[in-house]
């Protein structure tokens, strides 16, 4: 695991969305905002029931493809000074079901209210295993 | 151009800051954080005088490489009829010197005050073409 500086931790915790990168068919970097909880040794994403047109995302075959993605976590304030990320470049799989990581689900319902009410233990989830973790911020 | 929608073009200019996904030389996709502009017919993100490492950023070098990028501007909100996104896909190019594009560093110091302060006309400029957009919005 990848081990984060006590500040790090914090940024990720404070935070509510991540921006995921992968790479699309086409060779292009594919950006999408996600929901996020770290559980054990991984960075948990959920495929939840906000509005989409498919359950197949592309992010989703993205990662079939090339499992290599990194994740950006960033807090921007108009005070420059307040500036912080943290990247973590990782490898990616899917589970099926959520329901394969039952820890990972409570870590997301403590994380999102609106994860009580919806059925993430049928829908998929995309498991990141951080291999290297980069940061940066004004004052460090 | 790219034409974006009213609620798109909105969105850009109430956001302060975008992600910029670039493909690094092992073929990861690499993220960052990034401050921009519209300016004519592209996007404009400045190499500016916040604390580097070097000039020599690892997203100019990715750009130089493989200049397709992509660029994503969320919004999150706790309440969830809040969230929109717009993404872009593009070609991105550098100009050594921001001097290049009078237009864009107005555009820029129109969005940031604190490019009042800073000598963006001797640094590199990054300029995306926009080649194609997607959106969405929990409320559509």
């Amino acid at each position: 695991m990848t081990h984060f500086a006590s500040w790090e931790r914090d940024l990720l915790d404070e935070l509510q969305v991540g921006r995921l990168a992968t790479i699309a068919a086409d060779g292009r970097p594919h950006l999408a905002p996600v929901c996020y909880a770290l559980a054990g040794d991984s960075i948990v994403i959920p495929v939840d029931e906000k509005p989409k047109r498919s359950l197949k995302l592309e992010r989703l075959r993205n990662i079939e493809r090339h499992p290599r993605v990194s994740l950006l976590f960033d807090r921007y304030a108009g005070d420059w000074t307040q500036l912080a990320w943290v990247r973590v470049d990782g490898h990616a799989s899917v589970l099926p079901r959520g329901d394969e990581r039952p820890g990972a689900l409570r870590a997301l319902r403590a994380r999102y209210e609106q994860y009580a009410a919806m059925r993430l233990e049928e829908r998929p989830l995309i498991v990141v295993t951080p291999e290297r973790a980069r940061s940066w911020r004004w004052e460090s």
